[in-house]
């Protein structure tokens, strides 16, 4: 009956979506929010973008050291994505789990999919654009790629949309309502945490190994 | 993708906890914070307490009136529950979802149960004391019964807590800690209004009839 038997259990939630739809935007505010989680930092082989600061948005490392991190199993799960590859460090998870922490992975919508079988005790939320058009603006915004790479991304998160029904939750990031978006992942977190038989469970700490 | 798919599914709410557990006080508070939800009015025959308002509080109705109903169909899930009778009428649930209206209906935890057979689809919320000596505490506070009367609830919300793996969420209400429960509750209606695959869906509808 007392709420430490329940509200212990750390969560491991992956936020996913296609690129463009604001992750990265999300998860900054939510890191003010939610004190207790920790917010992965993704390994990446991919350039780093002009403000992108190394060890806060991502680390940026060679291909050779992440092909090093995969020979010895480093990373919970890793993807390339427009020929750049993309890992989670296991022992990021593992160390802030064991101490009770929450644990927030971003992660593309195929490496959610690959998530999904290794840690199917995760929380998956899928961030969505309220359309195909405010999506396609905001790539155009956000003036980093060409415009045949525009279109790729485009065809290809058509394609993720229809991954949606692995999802847990979608939220949807339309122009103009992120704090909203930001509201309803803060809501969804303390849900999880008030649920009887919750997805994630001690249990999840093993599984990363 | 469009929101609307998702988030115009009507919710079917159950929120229940043993007597003296705060449900009443709670959903006074949630009914200013939940501008498209109707909460239920119960039927009972029950005498009216001095603070009780006829058709707020409950529909204070005779015996006779109550069997009325049963013989009708009338009343989704009804209980007797220290000897009095206790009843949802189906027609404010029916009318209410039809109208893209969330549900809220109080209930003890015997009627939970109930209605866990009969609208499984609903949302169940499991109220909780922090602890059985501040139920007993607000037992008697309440001054409305006798030692042995009071001695039976806590016998019987004893039974309750057994119930527990039966409902969806957990919700402390805590000794001077109620606007976090309130705010808990709130966050598991917007996080299922989120959710890919709701619980509740539109046969929700066509299930009250």
């Amino acid at each position: 009956m007392s709420e430490s038997t329940i509200g212990s259990t750390p969560l491991l939630i992956v936020l996913s979506g296609p690129s463009g739809v604001g992750k990265d935007a999300i998860l900054t505010s939510l890191r003010d929010r939610l004190s207790n989680c920790h917010f992965t930092v993704t390994v990446t082989t991919r350039p780093r973008r002009p403000k992108e600061q190394d060890g806060v948005d991502y680390f940026f490392i060679s291909p050779e050291r992440f092909r090093d991190m995969i020979a010895r199993g480093e990373l919970l799960e890793y993807a390339q994505v427009y020929g750049n590859w993309y890992g989670v460090p296991k022992e990021q998870v593992r160390q802030a789990l064991s101490k009770g922490m929450d644990v927030m992975i971003k992660a593309d919508v195929q490496g959610a999919a690959t998530l999904k079988k290794s840690v199917p005790q995760a929380v998956f939320i899928f961030l969505a654009p309220a359309s195909l058009r405010e999506l396609e603006s905001r790539l155009r915004d956000r003036q980093t790629e060409s415009q045949e790479a525009l279109a790729h991304r485009l065809a290809v998160a058509t394609e993720e949309m229809k991954q949606l029904d692995k999802f847990d939750y979608m939220v949807v990031n339309a122009d103009g309502q992120m704090e909203r978006a930001i509201d309803q992942i803060e809501a969804i977190v303390t849900a999880e945490k008030c649920r009887v038989q919750p997805k994630a469970s001690k249990s999840t700490c093993n599984l990363v190994t």
